[in-house]
């Protein structure tokens, strides 16, 4: 039996997000020029879900996860697929659909993010939810290889428990909207730590000029890694200074050994597969300027991809592609270097203290300690 | 509402199987010298179990489906792993769990197969059978990235019914076994299609001896791909007979485009990761040797274990590994080749005439038909 | 010093070709429609040229070698790349340019094959040729990532002498041109070895239509693997019959276990990269077919590339692109199947006996015996 | 006709580096502890040698390039191998004998590396030199997949004159030996370039504990890579301070989108070859904590190896294996991306202005305006 301290069930809350601040509000300074909501919404199309659950069982017991979902072309995305690609930078993590992504260069339907448990549950939810959409192909087919990730959220979520139900990946999908992304504890980031801190669900943005056209980079993180003295913020080495800073409050309970980050990488730019994949693998290099060493624990793994050809989406035979030649890219990689950097300190400053599973405590990041970090560094870009 | 014309739930029946004839009986010929049981369970240690569903609804609806586990270490699998490789000839299909494989070199666990639409159930409930027998490993873990493969029976099954669930994965890893493997239309191959014959699972063996050594491979496949006249056994070109006979029966309502096939690989060798990724490589030439195209809508993912080197899969820290040298592995290419040819012939040779989904009929492949054809071509090896 | 005793530098030498009879020719069964030619150079605009080093030198020393090359679209190919993709069936050989092909989903410039320790010299002969044909690209830079690929021609050949130079490889570069192409022992087969027979070159195509279109795939192996009993020929254990016939020459002297196998796959079909990788990935069941089980010592590398969406091969940034849905793609896999199948014994039946370095003679197969035992089994096509 | 204006050929010159400051006798702060001579020589038995090619030719042209050779088992190394695994980061380079590597697990002889045009004469001089070294293995075979790899120094060499022979090759083989190592415009680093800086070899090492062991982390790297804005040193923007800076030399005529860097990375510790691949993923990290963004044209090829299991290196069939679980991993995975981010701010601090091929000149960084940047950010370490 179940007692009933408090539920909560929530779709994108943009309100909430916009009242926090997030990284360079607080005065952190990144490169290139993000786009309007500098969040994964600014690639034309993209709809992203979450659903929370947040909820205190008996016995100690705690639910502190949830499910993110991720639609390329929103609404259309059951049936146009997206030209995509992936990148493993440590395997130890899950991503199912990417053998189909590999071979046909396609990612058909959304990406789905939960918690390493709930992957049983989240596949299945998306199957449920394309089969209850619409029928299936043109060659009498539903596609059923759904791209679900996860990350694991043991130490606050009480993830034997297999709390998050297919329902759940259906309801996901179906609140997804465009706008302003909530970060932080939403999603399937709800239960997520990175650096000993409280994280999850971050994202960024960046606007670049190739020819006359201008594209956009959107990433957006569940991440969940990463031992504290590792964190660089902007390049100064922040969690050495809290690492020594019997100030700086730690994860009570928590194993920093098994945590993983996800990278969702899209762009409106058009490029082929082989193309998006070489997104992907950039992400390493954003991971990398935030002090990321890739633990054994950590399945980093990212996927990418481009919203442009949307009739070779269709699967029509006679479809017209257009793609930037390589020659071409490179503007796109520090693009997605640079989002990727700011996702991910996104995702640590919208993290709030949270207490979970069997009392594990984990502290959100203290900004005005965090503030006063860079500016020893002269490198806080204003004053707070 | 459902109306339960029929149900039958099947652990491993071997009684069932050593009554039908495999390939070998019928006059077949094959190169390479089996095991004693001509099966995966051949490699010490190996189980495998089926939970097959057989029920038919109302509104024709039909359920032919099931699970099927093997455990590389019979329960030991739950904590000791073993040396894993894996390859896709072609991704049109999901097998979860693969990241990891090639990061670690290890598979934890498992190796599970059902139909595509029930790869989260037996996510779910491989994850649960884990969380059940026992707790965590020493990292104060569970290993939860499950190998979990698929192909696709909407033809004979309904599919979108969701029929299989996660304590069906769990009943399939309790009544796994030694000894013989049902063959044909049991556990994940039920609904499954080759060659447009009802075929399923099918299994195969040889014995090499390298230095002063003998070493045990095991094939065992969920066979369901492939038109008709590209079917070749042992060398002859059996499908264009057949596709020229008009009394030869064909499958009515079936989609030969979206079937798949799964390998699995077992060997006792001791072999590091990379080397029993290559034995995976070859099962793509025993596919070849029967005549397959791995055609756009067939998933052909295979995936090969090395039961020794115990103590590295138990973790630990100063454990002695062995491994065969490079130079001497061709022995083992050779089995891998003539055992997954066999494996397939065996599970069209298993294939009964089926009714199942909406109607579509499947028929079996007429085995004198097939000897004649055989005979035709001076390949039959005994007289029958 | 030279005792000069012979010395011959052939270019493709098409009289020679159209004299000896080719695998068709003698009767053995293909499945599919060929090109014009039968050949590689079937795909509109390849080119092929070999460059054959055939010399005896003192202390029984002897040169069996050369290098072959071919130009995906001719003369242009120095400044029009093509899409393309590789696969690696067993690694143990070279084929240099690959990581670039990988990334960038271009071919840039030719294929070039020879002998294993000739990679160096044609190599740079390669990049010469680049350097003296014309100026550098659009960026101010000479592409310069050559794909060199490589066999084992050390049984025959004097491969520590380092014949091959530099201006071999350009010498087949300028000579390369369509129509049809010699097989056997030429250019980079020179020296090689089949199934313990003399082998060389082979080529093979394929016509297909999807939709309103037709498209040729083309397909040219320099062919250097596999043990006498493995060899099959139209699915008929050819080299089984021939391992117990005391009648059958055998290799004198012969190393089989460091054969390998390059397998060349052009079309005019309009493929993304990834897709052209699928066709790479094919050419493994081809193989198949005849037997081969990827042994150890065997290298066997495949590239394939597509001659279509000339205009992204020039790098345009606004170019549009062509190319057909994956599920329209499986005609694709089975002509690149049947036309590796047959190139493969299209370079068997072209061998010839040779004499080479240090007296190992490697006999020719014999066509009368081949077609006797094809007869033995029913599967001579014509009585010759 | 050349006119010699100068000409020197360098081995190894450890003279000269122990007098110029690496990058932390500078101040400039690092993770991790380094070994003693903070060189990939700090892993038992590796052995390097350069040759260095600087000479003034007619016509304003200009040879500033070399080879580097790197004996993972010092002269054992032609006969014993080292478990190995690569990676590409971005596959606009060479690095030949990678299709081994990843079948096998193993690199058989020395890592090469020189410029882009010179792939060919290494190649070929590195066979040589294993052929004159010794007879053939015990298969009766010399291993012939040499690993060589190359960036471009095109702006300050004569590239396409081809000035790198055979013979270089050779002499870089022969005099490679342990102790301190050169670093900057040395060996294969001769003429190469990062951040618009004169650039080249650099090399760092990281000792750490795991158990009761100590290991040693080596690294080297050929580093040509990346525009000036992106350079970051200890985390501070040292590059768009020095872009903003009229008083900072910029490269004159040269192109930094041809750019490159080959990471090469030893280590004692056991290890598998899946499990060394892991090191070489994690060099990526390192790359990224210094800005880079793996631009379009720039080859980032990684190899890794380890020292330990010399006698699985031998090819001995009863060969005992140790590893390290991978669970014990990380602490490698922190000393390989500390020590990849040390030696290349180690090859760029040894950077000093050159004029080279048609009078291009390239300034070194200098290092007094470095450590005032790297004050103004609180990141020096001591005074200078």
């Amino acid at each position: 039996m179940r007692i009933l301290l408090a539920i909560t069930l929530f779709a994108a809350c943009t309100a909430a997000a916009s009242d926090a601040p997030r990284a360079r509000d607080l005065g952190i300074p990144f490169d290139g020029t993000p786009g309007e909501l500098n969040a994964i919404t600014d690639v034309a199309g993209v709809t992203v879900g979450h659903v929370t659950l947040i909820e205190d069982l008996e016995d100690n017991k705690a639910v502190r996860t949830g499910v993110t979902a991720i639609l390329p072309r929103g609404p259309a995305s059951k049936s146009v697929n997206v030209m995509a690609g992936w990148f493993s930078l440590n395997g130890n993590g899950e991503m199912t659909g990417t053998a189909w992504v590999e071979e046909s260069g396609f990612l058909e339907g959304p990406v789905m993010m939960t918690n390493t448990h709930s992957i049983g549950a989240v596949h299945e939810g998306t199957i449920r939810w394309r089969v209850a959409q619409s029928g299936p192909d043109h060659t009498g087919y539903f596609w059923s290889l759904p791209l679900v990730a996860e990350t694991w959220d043991g130490d606050l979520n009480d993830i034997n428990g297999f709390h998050v139900r297919p329902e759940h990946a259906m309801q996901a999908l179906d609140k997804a909207q465009g706008g302003p992304v909530a970060e932080g504890a939403v999603g399937g980031g709800t239960g997520m730590i990175c650096y000993e801190f409280k994280c999850g669900i971050g994202t960024s943005s960046r606007v670049t000029t190739i020819g006359d056209a201008e594209y956009t980079i959107g990433v957006l993180v569940q991440a969940n890694f990463g031992k504290r003295d590792l964190l660089r913020v902007a390049g100064v080495p922040v969690g050495q200074r809290l690492a020594d800073d019997s100030s700086a409050e730690r994860a009570a309970g928590a194993t920093p050994e098994h945590n993983s980050i996800i990278i969702v990488i899209a762009t409106d730019a058009p490029l082929l597969p082989n193309q998006v994949k070489r997104l992907a693998r950039r992400a390493a290099l954003g991971l990398g300027r935030n002090g990321s060493i890739a633990s054994n624990g950590s399945g980093d793994l990212f996927i990418a991809f481009s919203t442009a050809n949307e009739a070779a989406g269709r699967g029509e035979i006679d479809a017209t592609i257009s793609a930037l030649p390589n020659d071409e890219m490179t503007p796109l990689f520090r693009a997605t270097v640079e989002a990727t950097e700011e996702a991910i300190i996104n995702a640590l400053v919208a993290g709030r203290d949270m207490r979970g599973h069997l009392g594990t405590t984990v502290p959100g990041i203290d900004h005005r300690r965090l503030q006063q970090i860079l500016r020893d560094y002269n490198r806080l870009q204003k004053g707070d």
